[in-house]
This record gives structure tokens, sequence and C-alpha cells, in this order.
């Protein structure tokens, strides 16, 4: 009783924080208002969607969720699955809408540049070494050559010159924070922040993707536009158009379409002028004759770039060094610049709700992960024992794309109209979309179900139909005894029948007694209980 | 002239509070992002609407204002008059949109569950009764019933059962709270929570709903939904699709298909051991073969809830008890979980504005009714005497669904062009939309005319074209008089002809002469003047 | 060295202070929720767009941006140029959405009326003078043929007429605050606000003038519809609508339909009552035989009104004036009252970032004009010295509307698959939409290029790709050499190659050197540099 009691009090904070806070500030209530798409065909069917194209690069490929029923749409977002291999680099890009990413497989590290901060990592040249003497000798070679041929293009400025050696002799590399990421971490990308990826693991990196882009952080219209920074011809792939079924299919079509990166639109005269180097550098720059693709195999010698020694770097000592940075600076840009974009959801020890027979659910909305307030999706990692139920609930103020890590579960959505539209097996890599409003329950498969499901709200918030705290248990017994034509008596067992369960109720007694009686039963791998 | 001055000081800050309120915090600025429909219609003629389709059920009735000219879908709105019976109960729904409500006629009770929110009514075992000793006694009798039908099914866990046995003997019910509401009460229902309502007058509970589909909170399209959560087979038509005008016909037809609530969506297996109820309750649950519509009939021996002893719970109880409950639990849920959801507004001492020979007019918005902060709507209750002049004005931010509760008025809307989309009576029961932006002007006719106006902003503002803080008064009468090609004593003159009347303007001195001389003239009953 | 540090360390908080707001408060990014028109266009071409439509009035014209590739669609805005000749005043009318204008030439008065603010400018009786007696003698003149018509209408109310003319007699008088401006000013107004212009200087008032119709403020659909408040018949020229290419032809065709002021749209007897003036005079105010356009020519005598003494009032003087009425007031309405709606940006002291041989940008935000806040929309004010680059970067929260207001530039818009949609020359009144997150560069031409922009957020923020605080600078290295396939030392040069130079660059050193070898080079006029 106690303890239940305890776990009411530990969720309800988290769900009415939120509402509160769309009270109060109303941050999270902005993203809504852009959805636009038709909704009609998620009120027919739903399906569990595999991804249907494959774009592959040189040491990597993207996996797009392409969609017939228009629930991507309908919720406003598009999803792509990336694998980068091994030593790859997926290039830098950025997008017209905010993203979550979810890392499902592997380890790596994430480079997201937020336009106007400082480059808080920064090596100067007296912290001198041998590699650094030798690109100082092998700098000076090719400036040789490269003044050669600006003098006999024309007049030299010799200040100039002369100010940017010795600018780059004081600094011999300088970049922003970059971000360590591995299994069971979440990565928030703002709209229009560049982003790179390296996977420096032994295994594939896979993440899971889905873009916001009926935020309204983005102002054109419901497209997913990737702008890509570097890399040669590429299809079209991140150019997703979600409106009319057709137009989708001549979309997948103009998708064999030639893409180079934002350079290469660019005058290669202007381009070189711009950044003050050779037309020469500038056509690599824009890259019309790069056949990698967007995922490239970082070259022998691997990927230096400066960063603290550990190997994970903790939150503090981020924040100390970034601050250190900062104190040189302004302190204005402090609340921003040094916004945590990662936070691991798969620690069961963070869950935040757990039911010891059925599963455990770990929230990541604004409240911890303040960057979301700007990014306005949420995130929640599941995870259930097989034959656990998803107790029947509705998502009130969000979409969800649910999309599964690992086993499987069956699960079903209604409509307004009490139409079941989607009834099946959602099966690890297939995506699922719970619409606003639609009630959604299911059970976990023999190998239990562990999911990731990204909410079109930064606080994003679901109504139980039963259990602790739940919409039924909100009423009076007679009104649903009146509502329902059960007696009194009934009505009072539909309301306390689940005591006070919440969100992931244990299966039924009987399937946990075979459970115990049968002793070899090896529990499913990710559902090692917190504590 | 010093009333005067006091009359502005009085409203002054009643319009700019908000204004206020939205260059700091812009919370009202978000609903209005998401109308999108084609306002094409409305530029060329609006109409009275009257209700268009009926839905009968056992005790009461549904009344929907469908409309062809497109102005409830150009101003994102969906109207609905609702009629329940003497006894009878409106079933628990929920909607993807927010909605405000208007008790036109009777007195009932209102239970809005906000999800999360802990069940701050609680009747526990220790406050015993007869009549409890006969419920325990009677639900001893079926749970031994109960028991046996479980045992043949299975194993049984007894820890569980008992320890469900004991919570129910604590715990007789429980359930949020609930609101009294009687004629002239807005109630604000927020997206997403499910709400129902029960007739324990003596009378019809005749309420005027306005949902805001184009609000904020709503993610999917424009569609109004509605999920209901307990009830049978109804024809479909809470489901109204704004778009062309052709779908709309087609919606029509599609309202007769079959519709049933959202538990019966759910296999009837997963949804019993999700309640741990027996498949046959269930069944019950999902009412598949239950005809009696959306609203029934309470069965002999009424509807018992938890309340509070006085049949009005004055706001200062209400508080109290919440405050307590809340107390036992941790004070982060009390902003939003004790948020009023009622507030009066036919109350003549509660009176805004008021205009000796005009009438007056009650404003509520977030200011006065905090939750409207989150539903992004409020109302204007207005009561005019006969032949009274409503002041040509315009809303700022907001489009106005305007219902005549009583008597009639000829008005006129003029679009952007000049030209008079709208020229009419408007007569009890039908319902115009001003669309924001359009200027309105009307005067009431022989017996008054009393309305109530659901408006897309939590802070509506309109701006009056004369009289007191108005537009022409803003500025210089040389402005106007080479404006308007008058000499500049008749711009001073229509600057100044209506003093420091604002809204309501009493009618010519002739008609005011005129009634007093017949002193057997009956004032229209509303119309009592406050004070 | 030190003087680039402390031009990074004078943007960086320009940049930040916005992004900090939006993640804070969030009250940036609403305006954005609203771009829905499709921008498939934009992928493909985009022109600089010249005026295509003119509308003559009697004292000056209105030229009209159409545009048939969508791209002022796309970015939800609609533009306008406006020329009031000398003497000239532009009829009071307010729009469903908010506007900002850049005054290109002249000077002028501006009146905004803000809805429900007092009217702080007022002339009593006690400041009597010769002309004010004059007045009041034919006003007593003119007053008695009134009363004697009025009196044959029909009974008369003593005390009413006595009490008005008390009234009038104590005011003589009063108005809202007016606002001059010049040259280099922008203006914002806000949306549902009447506002009027009178040129009172010398030589044509020119004005660019930018709507928002995509703003949040905009309940209506994506049709920027002007509400006139005075004036005679005019073409529908304010009337444009968005949408398909073909409905934009017929709009066209539609533009020539009667357009009349809204008060000619009300009944002549209504308005004549709700203003208590008589028939004529509503007549004359609904101006259905005045041809004078929306731009008409003042009256011999001049626009008499109040003013401060000095020309120019300073804004110390502004505030201590309205503080001194408020303070007669309540205090409440201060806030929005108060707000300063004009700035000015073509001060060169004012510049936010200047480059000695390239040139200065001056930006406009909500953290230097709070209403912008409101109006959710920003300007930057640009010039650029002859051949200067402007560096190649992207808009990542807003769509930016160019307007070049002297000289030319050769500018190239690239989109998301590397195509170049836009390379062409930018000419002295042309203008074109940079959409958001398209990458931008460009080199002024041999006069120099001066621009504003106006942008569809109130912090509106772009991302440099090279230089200061780009997005290559914030990337190891490492990154750019394996994405582009180049040397790390290339990569450093690409990285470092512009120093500290941001968002202007100074042209080719070769260029600057020819330049200082012909000193008679007349700089181009707005060049002066600061100090």
């Amino acid at each position: 009783m106690k303890t239940a009691s305890m776990a009411a009090s530990l969720l309800i904070p988290l769900c009415l924080c939120i509402l509160l806070l769309r009270g109060a500030s109303a941050v999270s209530d902005q993203q809504e208002a852009g959805r636009r798409d038709s909704c009609d065909r998620i009120d027919r069917r739903i399906r569990a969607l595999e991804p249907t194209r494959r774009v592959d690069s040189e040491a990597g490929h993207t996996e797009l969720y392409d969609d017939r029923d228009g629930q991507l749409p309908c919720a406003g977002v598009a999803a792509a699955r990336i694998t980068i291999q091994r030593n790859g680099l997926l290039l830098p890009s950025y997008s017209n809408s905010p993203r979550l990413a979810y890392i499902v497989h592997g380890r790596g590290i994430v480079g997201v540049v937020i336009p106007g901060c400082p480059e808080t990592y920064q090596e100067t040249s007296s912290s001198s070494s041998q590699e650094q003497e030798d690109d100082e000798r092998r700098r000076r070679g090719r400036r040789g050559d490269e003044e050669r041929r600006r003098s006999s293009e024309g007049e030299e400025e010799e200040e100039e010159e002369t100010s940017r050696r010795s600018f780059e002799q004081s600094i011999r590399d300088e970049h922003q924070r970059i971000t360590t990421v591995r299994q069971g971490d979440v990565v928030a990308i703002p709209a229009g922040a560049p982003f790179w990826v390296h996977n420096d693991g032994d295994s594939p990196l896979v993440a899971i993707s889905v873009h916001d882009v009926s935020n309204s952080a983005n102002q054109l219209d419901q497209t997913s536009r990737r702008f890509r920074l570097a890399g040669g011809q590429a299809r079209s792939e991140g150019r997703q158009r979600y409106g009319e079924g057709e137009s989708s299919e001549s979309e997948t079509e103009r998708g064999g379409e030639e893409s180079y990166n934002i350079l290469s639109g660019f005058d290669t005269e202007l381009l070189a002028e711009s950044m003050r180097v050779s037309p020469d550098i500038a056509r690599k720059l824009q890259g019309r004759s790069d056949k990698r693709g967007n995922i490239v195999r970082v070259r022998r010698g691997g990927l230096r770039m400066l960063r603290p020694a550990t190997e994970r770097v903790t939150d503090e000592e981020m924040m100390r060094g970034a601050n250190a940075a900062a104190a040189a600076g302004n302190g204005i840009d402090e609340a921003v610049c040094l916004m945590k974009l990662r936070e691991n959801v798969a620690d069961p020890m963070k869950a935040d709700l757990y039911t010891p027979n059925g599963g455990r659910i770990t929230v990541l909305n604004s409240q911890k992960l303040p960057v979301l307030k700007l990014i306005k999706m949420s995130v929640n990692r599941g995870v259930m024992r097989r034959n656990a139920i998803l107790a029947p609930h509705w998502n009130i103020n969000a979409h969800a794309a649910v999309y599964a890590t690992s086993g499987s579960a069956r699960l079903q959505v209604v409509s307004s109209e009490g139409r079941r539209v989607f009834d099946g097996e959602l099966r690890r890599g297939q995506m699922v979309v719970v619409p606003q409003s639609f009630a959604v329950a299911g059970r976990a498969g023999d190998e239990g179900f562990a999911w990731v499901s990204f909410q079109t709200s930064d606080g994003a918030m679901n109504a139980p139909v039963v259990g602790k705290s739940s919409a039924l248990r909100g009423m009076p017994a007679d009104v649903l005894a009146n509502a329902f034509g059960v007696s009194r008596e009934e009505a009072r067992m539909v309301k306390f029948g689940r005591g006070q369960e919440l969100a992931i109720f244990s299966p039924k007694s009987g399937a946990a007694a075979r459970r115990r009686r049968s002793p070899g039963h090896r529990d499913d791998g990710v559902l090692a209980a917190p504590a």
C-alpha cells in the first residue's frame, strides 16, 4: 500500500510538471500548431512500417520509412534508420526540422554545431608535440606553394597574410563540443544545426532517427529537407514530401535525381574567395566528383579531434571545461551553448516506472533534458517482460512514433469510432504511429518487448483507461455503473481491479505461475530488473 | 465625467492586461496558428446558422450546427447544442480539441477527469453506514461467485486477491472533483480530458458547446473527433470534418456509419485481463449491444457520488478540500489539478461593462479563469435592452462564434472590401461567426437581445470604431477631417459623439423616451440592471 | 586579434540572446507554425521580383509585389511599396496580419492606434488661443443648426446634450501618440491596429512594407486583407491571396472589383445613430462617392495635430509625456501602450557588425525593439562596399525577404539538393526571398549594395558557413579533411582562411588595392564608415 502510493507520488509529478509547464508557459504547445496534413487515412487503417528505401554509401547505409497509409505525415514526422560501419563518418548536414535519434546499437562520436556558439575545444601551439611540429613544417611547405600561386595572381597584402599565419600558429585547431554516444542514448539535434557522426567503436553504429517536420521550428512546408555541407552526388534520400499519396509516389521517383552538397551550388570562384582558398580546394569542397555517398570511411590515421582524456566525459567535466571557455567570453551564451544534447534512457536504474512482473518505462522530456524545450519532442523507452500487458491508454497532447528495438508485441490501436485501425505484431525494426487521442493497448510477445517512442511534444502526457490515476478511476462508481449498464459492485471491480498498477501490467497470474514453475526459462536480456 | 473615467479605467485594464500578457508571455497567441482552412466563402456571405442534424438518445439529444458557408471551418470551430433530460447522464467521452460549454438552461453535475490528477473525493470504510454495510454484504456474495469462476480458470494467487480485497475494503469509492453547474455557467474542458454530465435538476439541461478544432492542443487534422469511453452504437454525430463543401456533404452521409466506444475496439480478452475483470464484464463495457445512445437514463436509486453537503460548493470550500487532499500528496499538482473549470457569467453584478439604458457585457478570459490559458478560448456574455445598439467594432485577435440565448438582434458584418457579408436577424438558438478583423454592429430587437460569444483566444480583444478608447477617438480630428472630407467640426462630432460610452450604446433618445412613456412595458427578464 | 575577439563577443550575444529567448520562453517560435503553403516551386527557381501592379491615388501610389514563383507565399509574406506625395495622407486602415515598414526615402508622421490604449495627447480648452476661440464660435454656430435639425426629429434629452457640450468644451482634441519617421526608420504595425501616415516633408515619402500573413496573429487564411476605415472606392489592391498559381491570376482579375471602407458596409441609419451624427455626416464617412483613392491630399491649412514642440521627439520625452498621462490612469497599460513602434537602422554608428573594407549590418530584433515580440518579425539593414562579399550562410529560424535599397549585388541561393535556385542581380527596388535553411552568398556590384531584409522571426538567426563562429569552424579539422577529401592542412585553411571575419567579407586584396590606387573613386553615399 505504501509502495503503491510512493509509486504514484513519483509518477504524478512526472505527468503534472508538464501539464503545469504547458499551462504556465505554454512552451510545449507550440509545435502542435503546424500539424496540417489530412489524417483521414489513419481513421481507417494503420500498418507496422518497415523501411522501404535503402541508400548505400561507402561506409554505411540509410533506410527510410516511407508510408502509403499516411500515418507518418498525419503525425508530421519522418523516420530513418542509419547504419554507420566501423570507422565510418556520417558527413555534416542540417535540416529544416529538428530531430531526435536513439542509438540502437554501437557507439560513436557526435558533433552538433550550434551556430553562434564558441569553439570551446581549443588546442594552441603551446601544447607542442612532435606531431604538431611535423604538421607545422608541412604547412610551411604548402604555404610556400600557395603563396607563390597567389603572388602570381596579383597584389598580395602582406599584413593580412602575416596575421593569418600568426593566428594559425597560435591555434592549431579548435571546434565546438563533441559528444560521445552509445547504445541507449538519445541525441537531440535542433533545426538548422549541422551535425556529423563518427563510429569509433568496433561494431556498426545503428541509430533510429525521427524528424518532426510539423515542428514550429520549420517554416518551410511539410517536406523534410536535408542540407549537406559536404560529400558528393547522392540520391536525394533525405527528401520526403508528405502530402497526397500520389505525389508521394512521384517523390519516390524523384528520389533518383541528383543531389549535391550546398557548397556545390555556389560559383567556384565566389566560394574560393569567400573562403580565401584556391579554386582547386573550393572544387574539392563542392565534391561534384565524390562518389563515396553520405557516409564515408575515415582515412588511415583515424579521426583526430580534441577531447578530454577519459573516454566518456562526465557531464561535470564537460560543464567545467565549457564554463572556463565561456568565462573568457561573455557569459550570455552559456544557457544554450552548454545545453546537453544527449541523455541515456536505457539504464534500468533510471526507470521512471517499474512494475515488478511487468517491465519499466523511462521518460525523457524537457524536465530532464532542457534542450527538448527547443526541439519540442520527447522520448519514452519501454521494456516489457514476456506476456506483460501495455495498459490501455491514449496520448493526450502528442503523436507517438513507436519503434521496436527488440522482441515483439501485439498492439491494438483504436480510433474515435471504436474502429480497431491497427491490430498486429510490432517486431524489432518496425515502426508504428499511435496518433494523438487514439487508444492503444497490447501484450508483449514470448521474447518480451522493448521499444522507443518518439513523441511530438516535449511534455507528452498519456491518460490510462484503467489502473492508478486513470480515466475510469477518476469517475464515481455509479457513473460507470450507469454508463456501462453494470452493477455498482462490478463498476467498483472495473475501477479497482488493477489496484495501483500503472502503464505496464503484470500478465495473468496463471502465466506468471507457469513461468515460475519453469526455472530454466531465460529472461529477455534487456529485462534486468532495476536493483 | 468622473464615473465615465472610472468606467474607462475599469475597462482599459480588461483589454490591456491581455495585450500585456500576449506581449510578455505570448500565451494567448498560440492557438491562432492552426487556422488553416480557406476563408474564401466568408468574404462573400455568412448566414445565421440553425442546427442541421439531431441525434436522439435514451435521455436527451444532440443538435449539430453544420455549415455550408464555411464560417465555422474558417473560424476553426465546431458547435453543438446538447439537451439532457431530467435524470439523464451524458456518457463520458473526450475529444482531440478543447471546448467551452455554456449552460443555457437547467442545472447538473459535471465530472471532468484530468489525467494524472489524484482522486480527491474519497470515501473510506471508516465512514460506515447502513448502506455501506449492505453493499459490503452484497459484494461478499458476488465475490464468492467471482472467486469460484476464476478458480475454475486456473491458479489463483491468494496474496494478490487478499491485497485487492483489503484495498477495496478500506476505500469504498473515490473519484476526482465534480462540479455543479447551473444556467449561466461556462465550463472548460481541455483536449483529451474525459468528462460526463448528469442532470440532477427538475428540468432539461441545455448547453451550447463550441470546440476549438484549430487549437494548438489538437495535433490531428481539422476534424472534431469524439472518443467515447462508454455506451453503445451511435451515429457518428461528433465527427465533423471541415474542408471542402463536397466532402462536408459526404461526411453527413458517413454520419450514418456505426460508431462504438473505444473499449469496443480492443480484443475482449485483452481488455478483461487489462482490467482484471471477467470477459463478461469486459463485454458489457464494450457495449456493442447497448442501444441507449450517448445520453442514458440513470437507473432507479439515482446517481450516488461523493460530494460536500451544500448543494453549491463554494470555491473556498472546494479549494480547502482539494488542498487538504493535495497536502497529503506532493504539492506539485495543485496548480493544474485544482484549476477551476467553471465560472458564472450571468450574474448582472459581475458585469464588466454596463450602460444604463443599453445593457451589459461580462468577459470571461484567462485572467478570470486561468484554465482558459490552457484552453485558449474565452467567452463574452452580453445582454442588451430593446433597441440598444451594439457599437461598431472588430475582433483584433480572435474569431467569435455568437449564439443568441434569448431575444433577437439585427446584426451587420462587414468584410475587408466594405461588403456587408451578413445582414440579418440573429434569433434565439441561432449562431453566427464574426471572423477576426471583420467589422460588426447591430441593434437589439423589441424583446432585447442576450447572447454568448465563444472566442478563439484566451485574451480576445476588440477594437471599437467609435466611443471611448476607439479607433477614431485615437486619431487627430484633422486626420479624420481630411480622410472623410468633412469639416474639422464634424470630425470632432464623429470623435466625441458617443462621449464615454463603450461597446453597448443606449438607443436614440426618442426610443428611450417612448419606452419611459409606456410604464406597463415589461423589461426582458434577463435585463435586471445590476444594483 | 583583440578587436577581432571583441567583435566576436559583440556578435555572439546578438545571436545568442535570441536563441536563449527561444529556448526559455519560446516567444519567437510561434509565428513559424502557420507557414503552410507549398514551397515546392522554390526548390526549382526563385526570381528577383519587381512590383507587378500599381494603384494610383490622389496623392501617391502603391506598388504590389505579386509572385508567380511562389517565393512570397512560401515565406508567408506579402510586400508592397508605398509612395506618398508631399502633403499626402495615407488613410487609416488595419490588417489581419502584422507588418513592418522601412522608410526608404523622405519623412513623415505615423499614427498607430492601439485599441484600448488611452489618448495620451490631449489639448484642453485651458490652452486657449485665438484659433481655438474661432473654432469655438464656429462650433456654436453649427451646433445651433444641428440642434434645430435634431429637435425637429423628436424628443431631445437636454441633459445628455449638455454633458456632451461641456465635455467638448473642456477637451478640444485628443488622440493617441504619433510618431515621426524619416529615412532609415523601421515602423512596426501590429495586426488589427489601424494606422495612418502623413508626409509632412518636402519630398515623396517612400516605404517598403512587408506583411507576415502566416503570423500566428492572423487567424484567418493566408490572405492579406486590408480593412480601410476611411476613403472611397478603390481597386482591392491590398487583397492578395496566396495559394495556387492559377487562383493568383484570377485574384488579379478580382483585383478590379470595387472595394470600399468598412463603414460603408453598415446601414447609414445604424452608423449615424451609433456615432450620434446626422445621416449626412454618416454618408460622408461611408465615402461611396469619394474618388480620391487611398492616399489623399491634405487640404489647405495642413494637418493640425498635437505634438511636442521639437521636431523629432526624443524617446525620453515621449516616455515622460506618456508616463504622465498614464500616471493619471491605472498604470497597467504602460507596457503595451508605451511600446516604441519605431527604430532607426540606418545610422552607421548603430551598426552591430562592421568589417572595415566590407560593410556593416544593423540588426533590429525584439531585444532592441520589444514590440517585435508581438509582431514576430525582425529586420536586418546591410550596407556593402563595392565588390565586398556576402559570406555564405543560411537562415536558421526564419525566411528573409530581401529588398535592395541602393546599388546591386549578384546573389546565389542554393536549395537542399545543391541546386542554385537563384543566381542573379538584385537591383535597387527589387526583392527576393531567401527561404529558411537555404544557403545564400553574393558579391556587391560596382556601386556597392544596400539592403533591408525582413525576417519572419523576432529573433532571426543565421549560420555562417565559414569565418568566425561558423559551421565549418565548429568542426574538427580532421572531420573536414575526411568529409571533403582534402589534406589536414587544407582543411585548416578552409577553417581559418577568413580568420575572425563575419557575415561581410572584404573583397579580394587585389580589388581593394585597385581601389586604393584610384583615390578619385567616390564611395557609395550610404557607405560612410562608422567613426
